[in-house]
């Protein structure tokens, strides 16, 4: 009953049995090997574009950190929501790999930015006194468990080119995402204007591997130096390849994010119906937020329930659903808040 | 027949098995479970240190980067031999976690550093114009595939204590050292004043785990801040940590050392025998540095055997062994050098 | 007639006559100088504190990041008001000298912070996910040119103290604030909690002297070398330090300041009364932030007077006075604004 | 009698009645000034390039840091001599600028570098594990008071591009050398290679001013915003420029320069008579590297002159002359010389 995150998972039997086949025999290192090439070109194939770049790395953070270092100078300006994980989950991260960019962080509902607060922001271009406007980041899905429609990211994507920015995806649940939308994933990046996407895989049935994808490949020209520079060139490179090669292979990414998004709406819809329970959004992914009377949420502890409390404020938690969320648990937890809030009912 | 590196090779199956049973199941992330403290126990115990602290990352340059970030500040001097890895085959990854400080680079027979050389080095501290003496750093085995003995060690942990420098070893091939030194863990390292330990292990049987120990845990302060700012603490913390508890016990770890050794000194000495090959340095852990004729050159990679060009300048070779290198792939090679000279000798 | 910022200005007599005669004769260069050692002595009656350290550097820009970068590690938070000029006017200096630190802005009116505000911002200490609370940055006078009482830094003293963080004040235009509330310089400072304050001389009758000044010593321990690895150790120290001392010596820094208040006090009054004419913030200093009418304003310029637009949004004006404002040009800029407004009110 | 440095100096007559002349009225802050506009006109005529773009700042150190930011990226590679300025005077500067580039310290006479020594060390160029070889950096004077002639410099630009590198020019003590060859200024820079040339001009004459001159024009992009985001964009402006303007009229720079040579001139051979003194280097700019016998060194002090010892080893003296420097200085320098030499063959 572990709803603290999905990265309590292990791996997706699909990844981990790769994992184990590609074990075997010798393979030249630092991603000269037969995996990591495949990798780039079934992610040509899946996003319709022919000379996309990608670059595995093992941690989301490293993702978002160095493909932001290929997107602004030092003295750059990196636009985000004030909620965005590169913001506020990174202990500086992408400051440290840019070379002391500045995050500025935006307001925006369900954790989403808009081409409004970015007009608003963006200013000073030219002018040696100020950061100079270099990248937009948004989140897929967004740090409320919000998606992003094809239309907004073209509309952000509008924006930036129009202010002329790059434009930056942190995909560390794309899959939910695109999963929740039913598009292409060129849909809602490249033909809607993202110039980088960082494709998460660990919380959705890897182990620890993301793509940094280029769209436009001339943006990845420093790429590899920063990699290597920052230790994130791995030596066994088909360890992080074969993970996205079987993770992308046969759908079983889309289907990982199905079943949590569809065991996050169950959850979503059961706690809504709870009464004294309130969801703090729209569960669009594979995230829940709620509100929940103290009695029911100490009920949940007691059931065996995990999760984090205060993700928005004092008296707010969150439940994250994964691949392998086992929809009886989720049952479990929705019988007990009912359970506790009936009890609350008649002992006021 | 690849000796190429011991990085093409994938996990020992103790290793394998380890992950595979650890992905069982949900754990918490970022460090706080079970494998992870137990790993850090285990090296508490193998190193007879009661107060060491561990981390465990993916690579050895994060390892090596993120310990010297801990050593020495961004105006400091960090002393190491001129082929040491941190120094040429990191692209700089330590000056960019140190935020810039000063790999000041020396001479020394083996790869191997000296006191004599460190104090002709040591300078300026206290002046504001000069770099500061902050640490050396030494690798073990080193870039010649040599070895220091406790005695060396101990000496450059004396000079270093003389010259206020804290002493950082890139154990990259550590294990390969403690076997072919026959001491334990401790007699290099800590009671030789070795301050932090980065122990390689992705090389000698692992996919991708190396360990930053500090026998000085108050030198450990900041390095849980560097290592999420550089995207280096992995969500799924079991990942690392299992393959370490597993490679630590049952001395794995210096069973895979052993072999490798044992493979290098039987293909160091097959090469000496040959007529005109030469050995560019003592083979003493897993590594063969060899200047072979052409003809024999030509002749190994004929008859399928991968190594690297170049390593001491043009004419050399570098084979590298490891913890499952075929004996009989040794055999074929030296059988393929001693036929190559034949003919050479026949036909001149 | 110019008011577009007080560094528009030369040096004033007692600052030049001190720099002409101290440029005789031989003195050791890097601050190895006598009249480097009187400023800090000067500083230390002045400001009535026996074992305060000050440092001498020639811009505003250099002075609030080489404090800084003793304040807060690279994974520091430093909170301020979002219009801090440390924030938006340095083009990302405090990141550079800080090694990437976050700053993290705040509202607050007359662009001044408070206690509530700083309390809203800071957490997650000890926690690696987040940047650390590191320190709190005020400008004294603010960037609205306000003044903030002993009480009101002392309060935010208090509450730095409280969160663990230490108090960096922005004195670009201390005197002026110094002489706008008639107190000591201890009041407003260390007496109210301030642990290093970087002494704005340059916009109040230097050439280019700022005084970084330590009210705890022990904070000051990595300045010299922060200062020196960015070039701001000058080798003829007596430059930047006889102006210091010259700028200190017979409150000829108070009396600049008090004439440059007068002058703005004087603007500010004379527009408010101009029908048309609004004060954007109180006149507490030598700035004046007003929301002319178009033809006002552009009778101003056609008058001669120069100064800024947009300051504050547009249709803002900044008006700034110096300690050689001309009493007559702050008549005539009044009797433009009046004539202009008389004009508007006939031909409406 | 002050030898030490001739950073020792106040500024000399004529620019310093150019500063005082320059700091009435009002001007623009931030290099918007007839000044810096000014100097820009006369650096390009002086040396002969249309397009040459120029920039003020305050140190020595700032010039060649901010410089090397614009010829390195942080994964790059520097070449200089081992006692470059750079490498061993500037407290990592260089690093720190350039986000954590590497010096590449090389071997060479006189403190000079060769194409030879930078054809051996350059390497790697397109492998991620390596540094990339970026740029060349010469110091004119060298460190050890010798001077590139044109020829020699133009041989180091051919290698620098035949390797891909920029070539950067230290001149701390440019006019010095200029003087010194009898050439332009066009001849020993960018006709022969040089793409950055860091005029000096405090040593020379001036309280503070350095030039950062760009050849090719496009490689300065970046560099107003290093130079704001280092803190070293002075906002008056005209401080810096009204120097360099009155340094380079009427042939100011140069006339400085041959005093100071002619009085080493004088020194250097006045010591090489002295029996028992040796000097280390040709003294071909303002610097005499000598070895003094211990009784005349203690000889020279107490007849009162100023000196380092040690600069190229134990034993060993600098001596630097200036754009001041008194003639009966230098005669009372050699006569203590010959004085404590004569005492020394009586009494031995």
């Amino acid at each position: 009953m572990n709803f603290a995150s999905d990265n309590v998972t292990g791996a997706c039997p699909a990844v981990l049995d790769a994992l184990i086949a590609a074990n075997a025999g010798a393979a030249m290192p630092y991603g000269n090997d037969a995996w990591t090439a495949r990798v780039q070109q079934r992610l040509r194939a899946l996003f319709a574009h022919d000379s996309l770049l990608a670059f595995p790395v093992a941690t989301g953070t490293a993702a978002n950190a160095l493909a932001l270092a290929c997107l602004t100078p030092p003295w750059g300006a990196v636009y985000c929501h004030r909620e965005a994980h590169i913001n506020v989950d990174e202990c500086g991260a992408p400051e440290a790999f840019t070379g002391g960019a500045k995050l500025v962080s935006l307001p925006g509902e369900q954790a989403k930015l808009t081409p409004k607060a970015l007009a608003e922001a963006v200013g000073g271009r030219g002018v040696v006194h100020h950061v100079q406007p270099a990248a937009v980041s948004i989140t897929q899905a967004s740090e409320a468990g919000c998606v992003y429609t094809p239309d907004e990211v073209a509309a952000l994507g509008e924006a930036a080119r129009a202010h002329g920015l790059h434009l930056h995806m942190d995909g560390a649940r794309f899959a939910n995402a695109v999963a929740a939308l039913g598009v292409s994933p060129a849909e809602v990046t490249w033909k809607a204007g993202v110039d980088v996407l960082c494709l998460g895989a660990t919380k959705n049935g890897c182990l620890a591997a993301e793509a940094v994808i280029f769209f436009r490949p001339e943006l990845a020209e420093s790429f590899p130096f920063h990699r290597k520079r920052t230790g994130h060139l791995v030596s066994k490179g088909r360890l992080l390849a074969v993970q996205l090669e079987a993770y992308l292979a046969d759908e079983v990414w889309l289907d990982n994010a199905r079943h949590a998004n569809a065991m996050a709406r169950r959850l979503g819809e059961g706690l809504a119906s709870v009464p004294g329970c309130d969801l703090l959004h729209p569960v669009e992914a594979n995230e829940v937020f709620a509100r929940l009377p103290q009695p029911v949420s100490e009920a949940l502890r007691a059931a065996g329930a995990v999760f984090y409390d205060g993700h928005f404020g004092a008296g707010t938690q969150r439940f994250v659903c994964a691949w392998n969320t086992d929809p009886d648990d989720v049952e479990r937890v929705l019988n007990a808040a009912g359970a506790a809030a009936a009890d609350g009912a008649r002992d006021p």
